[in-house]
């Protein structure tokens, strides 16, 4: 499938809600345990979604379209979440991150890219040249990246409980 | 984390809402398509999650509560939903896993399942005695599996949109 704007955000208008679904109230059981390590906790995971709409996407996206003679972009800080968030509970964060969406989607929007705009290049630290299309499908798929780690992270709570079942599901294998 | 079945409960009665965030209205492109082969798409994997409704999870925790002297199971025919969802849109696939999942959930309450009701066995086709709780264990994870699978099938979709950046996406790599 190649990049489409209007499919980008079909996938980026519902990360929001679909993240209210899957932990708006859940028990901290299932959110605030990782996988072992210095993995990731589910609270980690939108901390660093919120992150993404902060610092990477968008002002990536603004750099590309900058009349600037050095388009390179500011390497994104993987780890900001752990400096940022703490002490507040999960639903302030799942608010954040709506709030943040919204906003980030909205301008985009009013951009009214042009496949042309779509074509144009920034330098990416440690890849090079990267087109705006290649960064906004990224976003997307970025977004569906972390909805699987945090079904994953979820389901890894109960790799005991499940027994013998354990190896017909992938999830807990990966 | 052990297993409970309230917080089982509490991933088992999101899973509707959750397929709703993600799929519902979504462009065929993202659900009609497979990761190549012989593997499922986003439409395949919600038929899927309706027959494990019908004829997996509670008719098993029947089994195991019924007085029974042959507690084994019915082997899940994992490609049932190739002949029963032939020409239904992906929306009437998703309201009809919603009732489903209403109507086990009700079930599965009404049944105030004690700690050693928990403990009883039954027979699995393969890996012989399994409790109810492995069972219920199981069919929370089931669904984090494949809400885990159903945004890997979709961000596929764009692996080659990505460009370089396929290289830090972890759901495409698996």
């Amino acid at each position: 499938m190649e990049f489409s704007l209007s499919k980008s955000i079909e996938i980026l208008e519902r990360t929001p809600d679909i993240l209210a679904a899957m932990l708006q109230n859940i028990s901290t059981d299932w959110t605030s345990n990782n996988e072992g390590g210095e993995t990731w906790s589910v609270y980690d995971v939108v901390g660093h979604l919120i992150e993404g709409e902060k610092t990477d996407w968008i002002p990536r996206m603004d750099i590309v379209l900058s009349g600037k003679a050095d388009k390179t972009f500011e390497p994104f800080d993987r780890f900001a979440q752990f400096g940022e968030n703490k002490g507040l509970p999960l639903a302030a964060l799942l608010e954040e991150f709506k709030k943040l969406r919204h906003q980030n989607l909205i301008y985009l929007r009013s951009k009214n890219l042009t496949e042309s705009q779509c074509e144009q290049t920034g330098i990416h630290p440690a890849f090079g040249e990267v087109s705006l299309s290649q960064l906004l499908a990224t976003w997307t798929v970025h977004d569906l990246n972390h909805i699987a780690q945090i079904s994953r992270v979820m389901a890894k709570q109960y790799k005991e409980a499940v027994g013998p079942w354990m190896e017909y599901l992938r999830v807990l294998q990966s």
